[in-house]
């Protein structure tokens, strides 16, 4: 078996509330997600893994800017050192992991995180409207004394699932370490990049890269991912099997395949939750839309390895 | 120019003291390394970084203890994820300083970061005697009052500027990442790789590998990387520009080039300060003794382009 004759190449976006709220909590769960992910390499599929990074790249930005109120030895970590931290931490588990599992069924690949940065566009408007949540959940009154003690700190009412420091999420332009990713790839390697959707740079003057303090959504920069490696498949693993229209209503409808004509329609029906299933669903039609014969997933991790059998999932197609 | 006509393969050992205490100072520190660095390249040369994360590595574990006593959502980190972590972050500020600089100078290559585990011997005698400083600085009385309170905590006077904790450091037995480097190599990236020393890990009755809280010495690391990628040189960076013997006294003599035996007779006459110069010179020691024509170089991070020309640093020679 060689990836050269893989059946399909298949980006996975691996959400960040996957992985757990603590080191020990990520380890187990990665040991779950890794089972699914292994099983996708012996259907005969080449992957490349992408992660959400949004509880603990909140964990670490907070834990820095406490540590250094009490310590004068500490300072505070801008948000694209704290995504390059949470791509070394969350990379080193998956690493471990899926080298494990493949130990474990006796398969030969070996597992490397490439530290990526996204490239994204100055004027993009989320600069002026963040909208991303990371970190910690607060309450209303937690939130309200935190952003009277900080300023410019915004914490907003994340889907109903209580209060979050919202930062801007601007779109993936350029994906900068493109040529390491792919050429691990075609050298047979699973790759974890693009880790928390990159650390998100702007080009100065010169022509440079700076970091900015904004987070990437993980799905739009897969979906980048994926576009940019050539991929077959997208696949957004999440806590469901299926996307729903009519989600939590008596006339729920579970979908198993829909065109980017249908999907765009439920977008603009107002289907799916912002912040939530709703950039999923854009991401996987930004993927299609990208080129013939490409195809996204939304799927749960668990039952990722029955996608491609067509036995879960939602699959968007052109 | 091709890196497959390059004239040396050297491995370069860039102390995490040279990377300065903050990120911003990182940022600023990591322009001037960078300069020399691609002044290396320019000369011909393929260049493999390994940075140390001395007080980097501290800082990070520091930040999420103290700040998991104030927030009850913060969870104190181990070692082997604070170590992932510096990875990412000063892989981070090196892939952008060095490709601003090649930008500058119109050179094409590409850098990446690879997340890097180190295999060590679970039996190793640095695991019963704790000696590799991390972190801050503390004056004796903090010292003693943060051992008191933390149970575990060993902090040491640290050749004789602060007192700081100490960890163990075991010696670097396998990288297990090797393949995911060699293949960047052979492939024309400039590779970052092994940083911190790598994040320490022992195979557990299983043959799979678990985390260990201690931190491998980067010279030491380096050495190992130098020695799997066939590299000519190691060039290990530091503040001076070369080795001395009878350090700071009137009879001080400073070395330009020296056999592996003399440098074996020196640290044996207690020239080189444990923790400091010492192992700087046992790891130049090991990568020479381990195959025909390699060369290491102990030398000061500016004068590296002047090292080939003969005109700066220590070499020892087989």
């Amino acid at each position: 078996m060689s990836y050269k004759n893989a059946l399909h190449r298949i980006v996975i976006a691996l959400g960040g509330n996957a992985l757990g709220k603590t080191p020990k909590e990520q380890e187990e769960k990665v040991a779950i997600a890794s089972k699914a992910l292994v099983n996708l390499i012996a259907q005969g599929n080449e992957i490349i893994i992408c992660h959400g990074n949004g509880p603990q790249v909140g964990m670490i930005n907070l834990a820095f800017e406490e540590a250094s109120k009490e310590n004068d030895k500490i300072v505070p970590f801008e948000l694209p050192e704290c995504t390059a931290m949470s791509q070394g931490y969350i990379g080193y588990h998956l690493q471990k992991g899926i080298k494990k599992e493949l130990l474990n069924q006796g398969m030969p690949w070996h597992v490397a995180t490439v530290i990526t940065q996204i490239g994204v566009d100055k004027e993009d408007e989320a600069f002026k409207n963040p909208t991303k949540p990371i970190g910690s959940y607060y309450t209303k009154e937690e939130a309200e004394k935190l952003m009277a003690e900080n300023e410019g700190l915004v914490i907003k009412d994340d889907a109903g699932r209580g209060y979050r420091r919202m930062v801007p999420s601007p779109k993936p332009k350029v994906i900068v370490e493109k040529d390491s990713i792919v050429n691990m790839l075609d050298n047979e390697f699973i790759v974890i990049a693009c880790g928390g959707g990159g650390v998100p740079v702007v080009e100065d003057e010169n022509g440079d890269y700076v970091g900015v303090p904004a987070v990437i959504d993980k799905d739009f920069a897969s979906a980048k991912l994926a576009e940019v490696v050539d991929a077959d498949f997208l696949f957004i693993l999440t806590a469901v099997d299926r996307v729903s229209i009519n989600w939590g209503k008596p006339n729920q409808e579970d979908l198993d395949s829909i065109s980017v004509e249908e999907a765009e329609k439920y977008c603009a029906e107002g289907h799916f939750a912002p912040g939530s299933m709703l950039p999923k669903v854009q991401a996987a039609i930004d993927f299609v839309k990208s080129g013939e014969g490409r195809r996204a997933v939304i799927a749960s991790l668990e039952k990722a390895p029955l996608v491609i059998k067509g036995e879960s999932g939602t699959i968007i197609h052109n």
